[in-house]
């Protein structure tokens, strides 16, 4: 496995295209992305839980359903989420205008928005975004995608990997965007992964569950969780070797390589989360589930006073314990250990003799871990958090305006 | 039933007292904090249900259990919690003191701490500060005990409440702190109420437990539970009038005037909560149960996103639209309508045609209300939040230094 350049675009038969579309009438960035595969290929999508799903999600669901794709059409600056039937019927508009511009079938095009909620899509600006996206498709037009994607990202967020089979090569890449309302369950992020591995539409859709449910849900910036979350990755087969099937040697590294890449794509999305200075893994061991470990943990990443603690780079390991108990999981208090690092702080559920500075050198650090030992247990569980910063609130008090 | 002056000692035959014991050394604010009943009190008390409950509140808990009290004795700035056995010695040790000093026994002295967690308590300090308080108990005192147990509090919370019952009058009293750790099932916080009614400790236990779960149970500044947090209530029968027994309208009139004295008292806590600009309330009706409504009320106001929003006095109701979304609460998204105020800003899951600048002017105001109704359902509930600004964040990194 080794990591290649590029994005949704690194494996073969992809092409992808950017435009500023002035969604947001004031906006001059990138607003309207699209990814489109040469040949149909396979598609699975994990979505948001939330009730209020904003019609691009619903349509988008559907066509995962149905399990086949030739693209995605991704607009940023508003998030076409309760807007009722007309937005609905904006979305179904979006993808008939993409279908025709690229020669493909409504069905078959995914339609994904971020941003602003409760405001209907301006569906002529659409329009232009979708044709000029679709005459400047290309492979370098990737880095373009995942501009306009990002909505208040610092950074574009590009991964992509190549593995080696037996019979030759097989690619993966995704862009993402999302640094608020990302909690666990994913949230007003956005990710399309893409790979030229061969790949039924079933098989695809266990090996993202099963990579998504170890990276991009267990990930926090702050706790809320959007109308319009989704992971999407399409298949198309370019790389010309076979199908790959589940429990084969082939697939487990498929499966492996899609882990990795969610993985990294997951840290990024923290590392760039809403006023983060911080990126924090949180590893809970000892617990009696691996469920009970990742409520614990989960627990620790998503406090509050967790967060202000790590953005004021203070070892204040009592406000770690703290949200440990509340967990809402059974351990005994004094089979708790906690470090920082390698710095141990809490010992049988008590501080240790550490020295202030060495704790408080860990904290200092852009990345740093948090390890919790809650008893025998063979459950374990790994949470990414953000710190919670001045600027996080700064930016989410002024969105808007 | 009428506001009178005063918190705890408003009722009859009690007295206070508040010292500067310097339990952080560098401090010089009061920090302990001694209320006596003149006579043996029944005690009803909540506790906070975090795994790592603190020895005082083991020790507090315990003498519930009993139902009898003659006071109980705070300090501020060491929380006595993650302490181990030395902490619960620590506590036992404290009650002893208090006990010697006002002539009562140890099992009858309730025992509470708030602040850093982790660290021993200073006991030759305590010791000061148990035997200045015991000292100096009055009536005026009641002011010094409410100012000793601030933390990150900026005013001393105190109400009292007068009654008339057919035969004569009833006072209830409460001083209460806590404005950080704040969040359904308690917090970092401690109330402790008085009254001269008459009432047995299981009739006491049951009316608090009510006045608790509508009130000081339902709001929120943080979202994280401490290990410390617990609401008191002695009664001590000063009032000469019959012991009040359940079922009786007395006893109605006793409990609706001890719901007042709680929800006056939770509003107090978020309207002085850390950082706080706002006291937020969130009125949810037509839900399937009270519970239900209760749900979508919690996450509304628990959403970070929310909480920015309301301190950037953003009338941004998708945000309060996506919280109740992902309350885990079934209903038709087409059944949401919300209001700032008066301004209806959603009805039937859609924006309706409001003037901005009027739904603008209601964020703009230090309290106001947000209703949803989210159906046909007679099911509702009421919670009450802060918004989350930037000086949150300035308190809570910067917490220990």
């Amino acid at each position: 496995m080794k990591s290649i350049s590029g994005g949704v675009t690194a494996p073969r038969g992809f092409r992808a295209a950017g435009f500023a579309a002035h969604i947001k009438l004031k906006s001059t960035k990138k607003d309207c992305a699209l990814v489109v595969s040469d040949s149909a290929a396979s598609v699975a999508g994990m979505f948001t839980t939330n009730i209020f799903k904003a019609p691009p999600v619903m349509w988008t669901e559907q066509m995962c359903q149905r399990g086949a794709s030739r693209g995605v059409f991704i607009n940023s600056g508003n998030a076409n989420a309760c807007t009722g039937e007309e937005g609905l019927a904006d979305v179904a508009e979006t993808a008939r205008l993409a279908a025709l511009a690229i020669g493909a079938t409504a069905e078959g095009i995914g339609v994904l928005s971020t941003g602003v909620i409760g405001v209907r899509l301006p569906m002529a600006r659409i329009q232009a975004g979708v044709e000029a996206c679709a005459a400047a498709l290309s492979v370098p037009g990737g880095k373009d995608a995942a501009e306009a994607i990002m909505t208040t990202d610092t950074v574009p967020k590009e991964i992509a990997i190549e593995i080696s089979l037996g019979n030759g090569t097989v690619r993966l890449g995704a862009m993402a965007k999302g640094s608020g309302m990302i909690c666990p369950n994913m949230a007003t992020m956005i990710c399309v992964i893409t790979t030229d591995a061969a790949v039924e539409p079933a098989a695809l859709s266990m090996a993202l569950r099963g990579a998504v449910g170890m990276s991009i849900n267990r990930i926090c910036v702050d706790n809320d969780m959007s109308t319009s979350d989704c992971v999407l990755c399409l298949a198309n087969g370019a790389s010309g070797l076979p199908a790959l099937e589940p429990g084969t040697e082939a697939f487990a590294a498929f499966q492996q390589a899609l882990n990795q890449l969610c993985q990294d794509m997951a840290k990024a999305l923290v590392r760039d989360g809403e006023g983060a200075t911080k990126l924090v893994e949180i590893r809970v061991s000892g617990a009696a589930s691996d469920e009970d470990a990742s409520r614990i943990a989960r627990a620790v990443g998503q406090s509050q006073l967790c967060k202000t603690a790590f953005y004021g780079e203070d070892p204040n390991w009592g406000r770690i314990a703290c949200a440990a108990g509340y967990a809402g999981v059974a351990f005994e208090p004094s089979a708790l250990s906690i470090w920082l690092d390698e710095v141990q702080v809490a010992q049988a559920g008590r501080p240790t003799a550490y020295e202030e500075e060495a704790a408080a050198a860990v904290m200092k650090q852009r990345e740093f871990a948090i390890r919790l030992t809650v008893g025998g247990g063979s459950g374990e569980s790994v949470f990414w958090t953000s710190d919670l910063s001045v600027d996080y609130v700064h930016i989410n008090a002024d969105y808007r305006s």
